[in-house]
């Protein structure tokens, strides 16, 4: 990349925040001191300005728009991430109905939402990957979800460990579908009727820290008690159209501009599927053709398109192969510390080159070092 | 102000989000696109980087030094805004001690404490200036708080009314005292060991919106239950350095460029309040100054250094004033719907050259009107 356009910038494999479009970049960047006819910047701006609000349903909409969401859901820009939403689902959704959340944990962020889950209601994990080290998903089969569960909650996405769902799991149509979608949002187009409740926080791969998407049946908006802390109770913010208090501003601006790159420059969510497919393969090539060299963590029909994960014969050879990579310009591969090796986060604004210059020196490096 | 230098900026008396130092904005803009070493943008950067880390250590020293906070006391960087404090105080403080929270309402942010507050916890407001439609604050003999509270709650600066607390409410030393500071903090020096807890939201005078600052002291930490939503414990944030979840990186680092900017452009916050009373002089004078024509809604004594309401002698008279001041690039001056009139909201970054120019419109409307 040149540096005069890019100041420097590398290839970054960051899993969260993660890489935004540079067009998004240089956008911000210019209206920074002053939004077109604001008088201000965007971060000097009442919420309750007309120039905001309309930038609100800008987003809004975008992200109507590219999934195909019906006027039979809320779309919610919510704070907290996804720590807060872990416990207002269940406060919401399950807390004094008598019935059980039925949770399905493929990795740590499942995880994560089962901890919190259980001090709020009735509680089951119908399927947990632990003893693989959650290198997989279940098929419909290995798991049992009664008609009476109050939903089930599962990760599309796990960045940790790579493993992501091909479909959504099977559910009674009795039982409301639910999402952490936040590292594969926007990635693929999907079926949001299948969906009771998705969500996820923008900084994997929709935009800056700071707001989390909630889309959510309309219906379900109903189920949380008024008893909650109010900023728990989903029912507010989507009265308020998402200003019950003041929302963060610059992040849902930001997620606005990523929506609209989505939909004018990249085509949609099915072109946006095919790039993200060629760009996964090329990595998953080079973990493949190098005679065994790298290892990869996920089973092949649970790989991510989006957090490749694999790992190398020594850890000396790890450390070489980061440090390398560093200088080509590739950076932020080192893998979480619970799973070890590498990890290449490769969400919608990497650029195919980054791909190809990443698979370029695996392949190059196994052959040294193989 | 020039076009050329400030790309059409106005002054802008928004009452939040609101005015941000343009030297700051100016930093932001150059960075937006890579950070220096980072080869990114923040925007893209792991909170997990070191360079963030720095970042947001930075932005707590710099909050640290002007403020003057002990070790004593955890700094934190929270979402959620004061709606979620409105819970997390009760919830963390109160609930399950068989002690009452006690609570001073001094106009709707007040207000809005109590509601959430009833539902945590048991409850008494010591005193509640709804009366006056808000126009002042108590002195020390109009309330009593027994030495058992759980603490007692107010807010330092009500944004819509227009008024605030010189000083400190007095407690008896049992007794943790709470200060929602979001529209006065670092407008002043102050003596932060007489706070339990004090709490800001960033954007009306520290940074943009999406990050709380909530200064605690240390021993109230272990008060939180464990059964709480993790989001909302206090002691996980504390724990783990405000990374307890992806923090909004991008509002971290814009309060720590404000915190730079007032400690080394601004000379420290007596320098700051010494600019803040000369603005606010300015405009109480206009309104003392023209012969009744404008009318403060707080009593002299409570008047607020971050806020000026009044109003004036017609609703024809308003809209006019409003008007004009827009063709004069004075904007954001509509009073909130629940007071009317005019707000002008004056916080640190507002300069000197905003309060004289609409001090001078404020004493010409009158002339011709009046």
């Amino acid at each position: 990349m040149s540096a005069t356009a890019t100041d420097q910038r590398v290839f970054n494999f960051s899993a969260g925040p993660a890489a935004l479009p540079l067009s998004v970049l240089k956008e911000v960047q210019d209206e920074m001191l002053c939004l077109p006819g604001a008088g201000c910047s965007l971060l000097e701006m009442s919420h309750r300005n007309k120039i905001f609000i309309d930038i609100l349903h800008d987003a809004e909409n975008g992200i109507r728009s590219l999934l195909n969401i019906s006027d039979d859901y809320a779309v919610l820009f919510l704070q907290g991430g996804a720590a807060l939403q872990f416990s207002m689902i269940p406060a919401n959704l399950a807390k004094d109905t008598g019935k059980k959340a039925n949770y399905i944990t493929t990795g740590t962020w499942g995880k994560k939402a089962v901890n919190e889950g259980k001090k709020e209601c009735d509680f089951e994990v119908v399927y947990d990957a632990a003893d693989s080290n959650y290198n997989h998903v279940p098929s419909a089969d290995q798991y049992n979800i009664s008609d009476d569960a109050a939903y089930l909650y599962y990760c599309s996405n796990e960045t940790i460990h790579g493993v992501q769902f091909a479909d959504e799991p099977t559910v009674p149509s009795s039982v409301p579908l639910i999402s952490d979608a936040s590292s594969d949002f926007l990635c693929r187009p999907l079926d949001i009727s299948k969906y009771g409740l998705m969500y996820a926080c923008a900084q994997k791969n929709a935009g800056p820290a700071g707001v989390t998407v909630a889309v959510m049946r309309k219906d379900l908006l109903e189920r949380g008690s008024a008893t909650l802390p109010g900023y728990m109770q989903y029912k507010n913010h989507a009265e308020a159209d998402s200003e019950w208090n003041t929302p963060p501003t610059f992040a849902i601006y930001v997620l606005g501009k990523v929506a609209r790159w989505l939909q004018q420059d990249i085509g949609g969510l099915a072109a946006m599927e095919k790039i993200n497919r060629e760009k996964s393969q090329l990595l998953y090539d080079a973990i493949d053709n190098n005679s065994g060299f790298y290892k990869g963590h996920a089973v092949t029909e649970a790989r991510s398109l989006m957090n490749v994960t694999f790992n190398l014969p020594s850890d000396e050879l790890l450390a070489k192969f980061v440090d390398e990579a560093g200088q080509h310009e590739l950076s932020a591969l080192k893998g979480h510390r619970s799973v070890g090796g590498i990890r290449a986060s490769i969400y919608n604004a990497m650029p195919t080159e980054g791909a190809q210059a990443l698979a370029s020196f695996m392949n190059d490096f196994a052959s040294k070092n193989g």
